[in-house]
């Protein structure tokens, strides 16, 4: 790991750290009870999480630059023991978005990069026990910087490059924790480390 | 692939399947609202999703047996397309709980089997942007049948053994599709490749 690279990520930790909350009221995360009735006559009652009037899927994208770098935000995650979290560009698909276009749409507001190629590596629920929310994992090659940064005012977000390697090392020593970076880290692993 | 591992496999998932729903009233499922401010003076609003007065803390459980197989559940997964999901034993970690205990709980409550050995292998946040949810993956070798299942009045679960290479199958065919499985998969990957 480049030592320049960890004083940087601590940095941002530093700066995007929580350091007071008040409870107020809330309009995003809903929910919806149901019950079903199961092919073999089985009644079972769940229930299910709604984010924004969506079923919160989202997109993870894995920017790789030219110089085989990966784009990496750092970003306050409020409700984690550390308050801070570390991962790759993330969001939210969009009524009637394709995902393809969220993930590109969501890597240049998050970072103002756009990629020459994009292709989707897996899928996955995030918490189907009560969620419909699906998610998309891509890859986004030869990432250039064309754009100014686009965030939404409740939004902050830094962002740096690390080599793959370093992303792993980053993910070892506790600085990445989140399902969504920790499932694209291993997706994609082959495809990096045969391309780089 | 055994052929009659996927024909039983099917067998359960149109047995569990969901053919009607209904709404009706919800009290798992609770949210809460905070402003919370940085340590650089910005402020962000967030919301966060409890699940049953915790905060949804999970445990999954990859359990060998013996003969290297591997104990595999099919269940409801109502909000899915699919309404039926494959994947491995995992529960919430209850109040007070220690993650192994639940870890053991769970496995035990689900198939009736017991482990000689167990250790956590990894742990992540389920959806770092709404919860604290911070789930642990478990791999429980040497698992033999002790006990019945048990389960609670609202749960449905079948269980089966599959090889580690039929597991990786089922996901390449689309039938694991759930994040906790996905990332159990690949962080025990090296330890059962190690061992068989």
């Amino acid at each position: 790991m480049r030592k320049e690279k960890l004083e940087e990520l601590k940095y941002y930790i530093e700066e995007l750290k929580t350091i007071k909350s008040v409870s107020t009221n809330g309009t995003f995360l809903k929910n919806e009870a149901y019950e079903f009735t199961l092919s073999n006559g089985f009644v079972i009652k769940r229930e299910k999480l709604i984010k924004g009037n969506n079923d919160g899927s989202a997109v993870i994208i894995m920017p790789v630059t030219n110089n085989n770098e990966i784009l990496t935000v750092v970003e306050p995650r409020v409700f984690t023991k550390e308050t801070v979290g570390v991962g790759l560009p993330a969001g939210y698909i969009e009524k009637g978005e394709y995902p393809q276009d969220s993930a590109l749409r969501e890597l240049r507001e998050e970072t103002g990069y756009i990629p020459k190629s994009i292709i989707e590596v897996d899928s996955f629920y995030q918490d189907e026990g009560c969620s419909s929310a699906y998610n998309h994992i891509f890859l986004a090659l030869n990432c250039i910087k064309k754009y100014p940064q686009q965030l939404d005012k409740d939004e902050l977000i830094r962002y740096m490059l690390f080599s793959y390697e370093e992303l792993v090392e980053l993910e070892k020593l506790g600085y990445i924790k989140g399902a969504n970076t920790k499932l694209a880290l291993a997706k994609t692993k082959n495809f990096i480390r045969r391309k780089i």
